[in-house]
């Protein structure tokens, strides 16, 4: 179906609705309202209903979505099909992890290998390969890599960064606590963990203080 | 020092101080500037000054701030050197390599164990132990817990939450792509992964569609 131009609250929304489908036992009702959605999910009819307008065509009156087809229609529409493959930067303790996270593959991420200045392993316990920097750009090229996650310390990333791009990256998801500097057709999405855990923190810390 | 109302971007700007004020080689100076900070990240000189201002009070005209004091200042500002423990909800394939990921303790975070409705295994890799739901309220009153982190699938991500804030829970760290509706005293920070692949993915798709 044609591509209309989406907002980022739907964009957090449709995985959800994914996730639920996706839980629904075998040998559930092959139809889906979006009111029975809503209701289970706790969100309004009114916007559950649109959001699924957008990315389905397949809704009949009274019927509803086939469950299949609309799980269908959601993971097509998040990308979550086409698999994209991509590489990592920083292959430190964080780096490892993610490069050993199967879970990705569910929303088509599939992490082809690791890169490091200096790689103190050849390979994960799964067996996904850890190659020098110097490696990159061949690797990058070769293979065709759209999309680089970044793990290296923040004070290295925007070096990193900009070495992705020369690779010919389009899309960088970075884990480095730092405002990223890029071309405007290049899309970086921050993934701050450090400040999450400085926000929890804090908060833990005030609460404390008021007990006393 | 008397702690001031912070702005969340400011809290975004403090981990990067800290990271790179740790990268710097032993045998630096023992000073450093908010002039000489701001160069080295590529910030603006006023606003790195006013930060460092906020967390600590140890800065000299002309000659800045003792290193060694303004990495615990910021440290200690931003709740790392309080240690956080906490528990996970959900040891799938994302909690487990949160459970197994050391690099948390660089920010206080310390997770005591992981608990799932039909645990799969006891033990993660690195030896933390993983408990069945019904073992959650005794464990998170015996070990004063404050902090949750809920890995379970978006559906049951709310369930999930109810109970912990039920067990004493005071701040969550989400991973699963929903909203959490919780009382006015808790923190909800969501740590959204399949939205950002989602986006990025998306990214790509119309950057794909540019070149044909």
């Amino acid at each position: 179906m044609e591509r209309k131009e989406i907002s980022k609250s739907v964009l957090k929304r449709l995985p959800i609705y994914l996730s639920y489908l996706k839980s629904l036992p075998q040998g559930s009702a092959e139809y889906i309202s979006a009111t029975a959605l809503a209701n289970a999910l706790g969100m309004g009819e009114v916007q559950v209903r649109k959001d699924l307008a957008m990315v389905s065509d397949g809704g009949r009156p009274k019927v509803g979505y086939r469950r299949e087809s609309l799980m269908d229609d959601i993971s097509q529409f998040l990308g979550y099909d086409n698999t994209t493959d991509a590489i990592l930067v920083g292959a430190g303790k964080l780096g490892q992890a993610l490069l050993g996270y199967s879970g990705f593959e569910e929303y088509g991420l599939n992490i082809l290998a690791g890169f490091d200045i200096q790689p103190t392993i050849q390979k994960t316990e799964d067996g996904k390969p850890i190659f020098p920097m110097s490696e990159l750009e061949n690797f990058c090229k070769m293979n065709k890599v759209l999309m680089g996650i970044i793990t290296v310390p923040a004070q290295y990333a925007q070096q990193v960064c900009d070495q992705l791009i020369a690779c010919g990256i389009k899309a960088v998801w970075t884990f480095a606590p730092v405002h990223l500097d890029v071309p405007e057709n290049i899309l970086v999405q921050n993934e701050n963990m450090a400040t999450s855990l400085a926000l929890l923190s804090m908060h833990l810390q005030a609460q404390m203080k008021e007990r006393k």
